[in-house]
């Protein structure tokens, strides 16, 4: 009898990201452990046949970045159970935010419980979360801070997150209601960081799956109370908005929200290359904006090119909304003799003889 | 004192579409009319001076097409006010749909209110509503097939619809829920129809405004039962799904779901203009797909390629989805010797010798 399908769907999950991360690390120690997925299962990586006397680098390790909740222990309890059979090493991290009391005692506690699925190394490391952003962008930045260290000292292939399908729809919403276009609506990406190395199984698998291979695997798992503090917007969006929109829509729209941000993505990398493409053509000789070769570009390639030359002059990319990038555009677009317009950062754009000039001012 | 804060906001948008339905209608009457925007506002059209003895063509016709709801009566007030002030004729036009009892009084009613606005012709129209693609899409069917034929009738430049910007939200979540990418967040046009024939002033227009703007002129409106029927999804994310969404995200979302589908919009149109100039060129001599040209191109141009290659063969646009697409590029992008995909309306996509085949089988 196989596994529970909750257990079988997490468990092809990670084995198809471990697949990419070894096909992405062609090291000897890689190609080593790459060639040891058709070997027989349970051989454990230490019994492989070595090909000479030297000492051979250790097989590649893949960490799990495991708050406790449901998600990520289920996504430990399937690197746990993939790594090995593809040769890799598995460990984990947990992040104690220090926000709230007895949060050293809880990570410890998920230490141990990462330590007893197999996983080493494991290990525990305290942040101290600013301010800056507000209280969920804070906890977040001081979070992949810890888990961007914790790769480098280990030496880590990769580090899997636990994200779903649902917090993939969150996101989208959260990106839909900033108004800011599809760059925003492309939620989060399977393959993220520095050289790729943070990798999202979980993208395609809902949240209920996870939960169900938690209890199916009788893995204990942790509620944050902070998933349920509707000062949270996202968690407003979990329990409140994401229902409601459901209960209007019909039940697909978890699934229809997580198509959107993979089609946006794709959508928005492909405009950005267009820009990028097209961009050296739409300069003179010094370098400047020429207005009326940006005028015949279609708007969405136009603006990419704005609000890239706005970010290189020093506007802060997260300062800069598209009612900024749509009064430089009446420039182009609407020209009559509008003055120079003031961007954030103290960035200026304004037009002088046919010639676009934005810098700081 | 000038008008309400309302009434002036509901002017102004229509004030901006009237010129541009004027500089679009360069006909020897057209031309003499947007001479007349800087002529004394109160002069009727029949007063202008006149060139020659030749009797000239009248000045073009406006329609408004009117439910007798608030955000349509007030369109119909402020084209009333602003259209002689541009030397245009205003008529109306509203469509009894026959769903409920009554709906012919309603609709002589409607044409009441109109005509007493000044507007000239007015027009009652019956329609049979089918059932095809669900009771909304059907009535929508035969309320446009009404305008359009009343626009030929009357030989109107253009109709006005009523749609706020709230109505847009909307129109981005529905297509949200779809799940099919950009062009489905782009929601309406603020030009649309056989030569540009509809036009939306109140796209940048709450909801409220135009409902104000009806109190403050007195003007009786008429609250359709079926916007309230929760049987209607577009009534269920109106009264419900919207609202949350709103107290999850601040009151910010509407806004921000409409400048979202201006955004998509522009982005869609930009990828389907590079997907048409691409697409020649990744075909062969004699007319094929190239599947090792199409696997270098963007995924986003490349599924567009894909899908309008499967449109054009056959298969219905509005039953294609993006997983039909999806299956189709891994023909390109995960080649390992699939079978013959099976598309909407009996087309067949495979791939043999190098070349991608669509047709209908």
């Amino acid at each position: 009898m196989g596994p529970h399908p909750a257990v079988a769907a997490i468990r092809l999950a990670v084995r198809r990201v471990l697949h990419d991360i070894l096909s992405d690390h062609t090291t000897p120690a890689a190609v080593g452990a790459a060639a040891a997925v058709d070997a027989p299962h349970k051989l454990p990586p230490s019994s492989r046949p070595r090909s000479s006397g030297q000492v051979p680098p250790p097989p590649p390790l893949v960490l799990v970045a495991c708050s406790g909740g449901a998600d990520s222990m289920a996504l430990a309890s399937a690197l746990a159970f993939e790594a090995p059979k593809l040769g890799l090493r598995a460990g984990g991290i947990t992040v104690d935010h220090g926000l709230q009391p007895g949060s050293d005692l809880r990570a410890e506690e998920v230490v141990g419980r990462l330590t007893e699925l197999g996983l080493a190394p494991v290990e525990s490391i305290a942040v101290s979360v600013g301010r800056e952003g507000g209280p969920e962008a804070a906890a977040r930045d001081a979070r992949y801070a810890a888990l961007d260290s914790a790769a480098e000292r280990h030496d880590a292939a990769a580090i899997l997150l636990g994200h779903t399908r649902d917090d993939q729809a969150e996101t989208v919403l959260l990106g839909l209601a900033r108004g800011s276009g599809i760059r925003s609506l492309s939620g989060m990406a399977a393959v993220s960081g520095t050289g790729g190395r943070y990798r999202r199984p979980f993208l395609h698998i809902d949240r209920q799956t996870a939960r169900k291979a938690c209890m199916v695997q009788s893995l204990p798992v942790w509620d944050d109370p902070h998933n349920a503090d509707p000062a949270y917007t996202r968690s407003r969006l979990r329990h409140e908005g994401l229902p409601a929109l459901e209960k209007a829509l019909g039940k697909g729209v978890v699934e229809a929200l997580a198509r959107t941000a993979q089609l946006s993505r794709d959508d928005a990398d492909a405009l950005d290359t267009w820009a990028g493409q097209v961009e050296a053509s739409v300069r003179d000789a010094a370098g400047l904006l020429e207005c009326a070769k940006l005028y015949v570009l279609p708007p969405a390639v136009r603006r990419r090119i704005l609000r890239r030359a706005a970010i290189e002059a020093g506007a802060p990319a997260g300062s800069l909304f598209a009612r900024h990038i749509e009064e430089v555009d009446r420039l182009i677009t609407g020209w009559r003799g509008q003055g120079a317009i003031n961007l954030p950062g103290k960035v200026v754009a304004q037009r002088q003889g046919g010639r676009l000039v934005i810098r700081q001012g």
